[in-house]
């Protein structure tokens, strides 16, 4: 039987998760449930679409992903089903939640009522229609018998990074738990030689390999685990230092 | 094997968790552990009783819901094993957790101390009895062969919401992660025409189907997942901005 | 297959969790993933080595430990992979957090690269090295073969707590959920009799054996649920009562 992962802002202290683990192991008998992560902030779709990008693509073929992070439940918002191009089965709100996993799935809007747990209400949509067809996918039903095939799926239109002959422009996609600025610019645009990036009243100048090469109280630059450009102050949270915030811009001036 | 869920006040923080878990895996090896949540206050027996009968039944038959919020532990107060009305095993202490699933169920007070794990002391009985007796219900080992039959289990002693001919009383049963108010107002009682919730200075009188029918800073009244009525100020947290608390009076006031 | 745990410091709030798990499912299908927890404070060694020794024990033999708190992350400090005197196996960084579950353990220092997930970067070795070497011990591979053996691991330098004529003099070792202070004192070394331990403006002179034997408001000492002596101030937090923090000295002045 196939996994499940579940990610979701239903915080852990609601009974939300725990009714959607529910309807999936009664639906899906023997299915392996884990956990990506339940703390999104509420109605942050932007922050559940980078997390599931992040982590969904280390799974196994096979997989299904259940993504439930959705401001519009209830409204005529659409649900998507989908295949991408790892083998992987989606299942979310069409609200820009799947954007980063978008390019060569084939995706399918979800209109098989006849799956679907009776309320009560229409505000419970990841428990009563998304777990259900989540379960579906996960007992190896074919995805196309859901509902109709769809080419236009809604977005996050998230501004690129840019590369000029002196710097590179783009912005801070993720603060982590330890505070470091993860960015959306591609490792690869460094090419080494002396830069600066200014936070507030600190500029980042060292480039590092690790986190221990810096004093206590210094900021550095390094390669990210995502293979984006990475700022970090160890020991210490950068974000909390300087004040930063998801979507600001981020300029490495290049100075060599 | 059984799925054994895992509802506790245990937090996140702590070593609880996983040694709940790893007596149950020693004593029920391939059991399949799913966490309801282990986030309620410590000492919450009222809330710990609301998620347990919230997420429960959405489990397959035969799951057994081990729930710890035991601010006795240690005490003469009785450890409870049951069976419900929907063939799930029940154990928690016998404080008022299960008073929502009580209805149909057969209910033992464990005495079976051979099962139990030799301390060390008497602060932990969720991973030193509760646990090794849920291992065995998961087991299949029969229910009555735990101790004598228990006919008086302690039942948390709500008030209960009432019916008038021109409001309906009730309470506030939960706030959930969204800050949304869930009242224990059976929804078929509500029958449609004006009404009026007052909540501190602010006035609920819209009925809504889903959340984005609502303008910024709009307050609705609509179908709660549960099938009660629910509260609810989208994009905001109800709660935080009328300063609501769980238990606290609700009138709807009919002006049809 | 194994069970796999899991005990880092990402948090709740990352995409971290999901990545190692998703590798260990991908390299060891049909793991079983528990979460031992992932709130530990980010960089503190210290306390996931008390939580690992708490819980780890709790599980059946073949268990594999995960424990990945790793500020030197990317540094030339050694991964170490064990069998420990349980049958459990052990994958950690290097830096202490095995110290309780050193001995009559078997070390390995994991040199096998071939074995890594390539990148990118330097700063997620719980996703690119240690997941994949957990992984291929719960598959059964031999620990040997990792690499050379280690005699010399890192050991957390911890003061021992002492044993006078008149006081026991140890240290808080936890502070648990709750508030309470377990104390690294073993209860063995308390044999009775009049006592009392001074924390702040407050004196603890009650020894109990569960906590409802106090009245509010006083606090007590007992039996922890490791074996050591444990102070509480039952419905309150004796920790936020008396600012207690981890590592302040205990004496227990033996007045009999």
């Amino acid at each position: 039987m196939a996994i499940v992962t579940l990610l979701t802002d239903f915080g852990a202290r609601d009974y939300y998760v725990g009714a959607v683990k529910g309807v999936l192991a009664s639906l899906a008998p023997g299915v392996t449930l884990v956990d990506l992560g339940h703390e999104v902030d509420p109605g942050d779709v932007e922050a559940a679409a980078f997390l599931l990008a992040a982590a969904a693509p280390e799974f196994p073929p096979g997989t299904i992903h259940l993504a439930v992070v959705d401001p519009g439940v209830g409204s005529p918002r659409r649900i998507l089903a989908a295949h991408d191009s790892r083998g992987h089965g989606l299942v979310a709100p069409d609200n820009g939640l799947l954007t980063p996993l978008l390019d060569g799935a084939r995706l399918h809007a979800v209109e098989s009522a006849h799956l679907f747990r009776p309320g009560p209400g229409a505000t419970f949509h990841g428990r009563d229609r998304m777990a259900p067809v989540a379960a579906y996918l996960a007992r190896g039903e074919p995805l196309a018998s859901l509902g109709p095939s769809v080419e236009d799926p809604v977005r996050l239109d998230l501004p690129r990074p840019r590369r000029g002959p002196g710097s590179l422009l783009g912005r801070v996609a993720h603060i982590d738990r330890f505070g470091n600025l993860v960015t959306d610019l591609p490792v690869a645009w460094y090419e080494g030689g002396p830069f600066r990036v200014d936070l507030g009243d600190l500029s980042v100048e060292r480039w590092i390999t690790h986190y221990t090469e810096l004093a206590p109280g210094e900021a550095g630059l390094l390669v990210g685990s995502l293979g984006t450009l990475e700022l970090c102050l160890p020991g210490e949270s950068l974000a909390v230092r300087t004040g930063a915030r998801r979507g600001q811009d981020i300029a490495v001036i290049l100075l060599g």
